[in-house]
């Protein structure tokens, strides 16, 4: 049942460092992703088409997009909440967009300022118009495991949501535990209604350790068949729900549970550890991941 | 096959302590002890009946064990390396005691100066008068998912030393992955051997969190039926084969996991949160777990 390849889709470079306080510059963006870039990844989440009124960080997805050192075996996916940032997004090239969504209504509301409905109209038209163009989308389905507003989310609601994202034309849509709090339990007790109606190579889980459960979660969900992975390189990120805490999933600390288990991913571990210590450099912190302490690099 | 309650065994005073490099006042340690008494465990390890010449910062168990307040519901072990250390730890009240061996010949060696061989004549004289005294003997296997000498350790190794502890009079046996490398496929390997010569009940499992695999690797532990995990208060310990490396799992990461899970424990998770900021507070640093940061008390 557990996959023997898992894809790491490494969101370090939107979902991190735009949940970092620390402002990064373009140019130590490029060059994480470049680092990133040679590391054996597939998918690098690079940027956000989003207003920098609402995401400052992610200012300069336009200047990143067109700065890194494209590889054609590697994905670029960029967030893109609505057309004006699905227009941008491909005038910078982008191959693949991802639409943000959420599974609780409180949370849409916050989050993307619209009701969940509102939201799904808004994802259709960036859906219609990437595909005459050629170009994939992702679905992000987020507050799986629980809602910093409303608490405990039904797992219909999540595979509801996910449903129509894959009726809209995404390719995958990432379920995330997007405020961490979630354990191996809640994960099957998702999963077992999420998995009866979507198939599961269709799926990607997206933790957050803020309560270190993202190891024991994805181990979980391998055994469901999920086999991509988000993480984020250093575990760059953080929570705004739980100041202090950690962010999403380190890279590395995933990698290494995979190799443990035998699967291929192909990526390289010391170069992922490498690249966690560049980027934590510029925060001027050490990496926020376990493996990324222990295999400090000399 | 998981069971439904699981015992905490608390070594963050003794297997935590011992390995952080700053030296915590007998007051300090007799204060975090009496807190976590208050938590709900029921096992304490408090001290270590070791010559003060190798471990300095257990040089005051007697004293720590006078000043401690005990309840009746609660063992507090002790560790005791040899028929000296015991003595010192059954006059200072210890009603359970603890041996530690290894599975590799040479971290026996280098850990405690003597071959595997020598220190089974050791613990068989341990038993022996632990036995005359009613005093029970836990048994600690180390290095059984890899030696930072002799890499990686047969299962069997590992299940021959248990079995030789437990047939000497110890009433458990707790498997220590010493150095963290071990992955869930680690143990189900390891497991699948153990659990063949000995049933669950007698064992419990030591996890140390220097890869992020501990949580992991608790959990494909609890599919064998292991019902009892060794953890630290705040991740106390660190690991001296990686320097700035995490030690022990949290105490507290384990029970939110626990408690998602539906087991029993009859733990307090804000009381062992409590417990883990005021003995971080004393060593200067905030816990080395997600919970603790994820809760941190207002």
């Amino acid at each position: 049942m557990r996959p023997e390849f898992v894809t790491l889709y490494e969101v370090g470079p939107r979902d991190g460092l735009q949940a970092e306080t620390a402002m990064v510059s373009t140019a130590d963006k490029i060059a994480l992703i470049d680092r990133l870039s040679a590391t054996g990844l597939s998918y690098i989440e690079a940027a956000s088409f989003v207003s920098p009124k609402w995401v400052p960080q992610m200012g300069d997805a336009a200047e990143v997009m067109a700065g890194i050192s494209r590889s054609h075996k590697i994905s670029y996916p960029t967030l893109t909440p609505n057309l004006t940032g699905y227009y941008a997004a491909r005038a910078a090239g982008a191959n693949v967009v991802a639409i943000f969504g959420a599974a609780s209504e409180t949370f849409s509301r916050k989050n993307i300022n619209c009701s969940v409905a509102e939201s799904v109209e808004r994802f259709g038209a960036v859906c219609d118009q990437a595909c005459d163009d050629g170009i994939d989308v992702r679905g992000y389905v987020s507050c799986v495991l629980g809602c910093p507003y409303e608490g405990a989310v039904d797992p219909a609601a999540v595979a509801d949501l996910a449903q129509i994202m894959l009726e809209m034309g995404c390719y995958q849509v990432s379920l995330g535990d997007t405020i961490g709090v979630g354990t191996p339990a809640d994960v099957a007790k998702l999963l077992d209604v999420v998995t009866a109606r979507i198939s599961s190579d269709k799926l990607a889980v997206h933790f957050h350790d803020t309560y270190g459960q993202a190891l024991a979660n994805i181990l979980t969900s391998l055994d469901y068949g999920i086999a991509t992975i988000d993480s984020s390189v250093g575990g760059l990120g953080g929570c705004p729900y739980a100041p202090g805490a950690s962010g999403n999933v380190a890279t590395e600390d995933v990698l290494y549970m995979l190799n443990g288990l035998g699967m291929e991913t192909g990526v390289d571990l010391a170069k992922v550890v490498d690249a966690a210590w560049f980027i934590s450099g510029v925060l001027g912190r050490p990496p926020r991941s376990k493996v990324g302490q222990a295999m400090r690099p000399r």
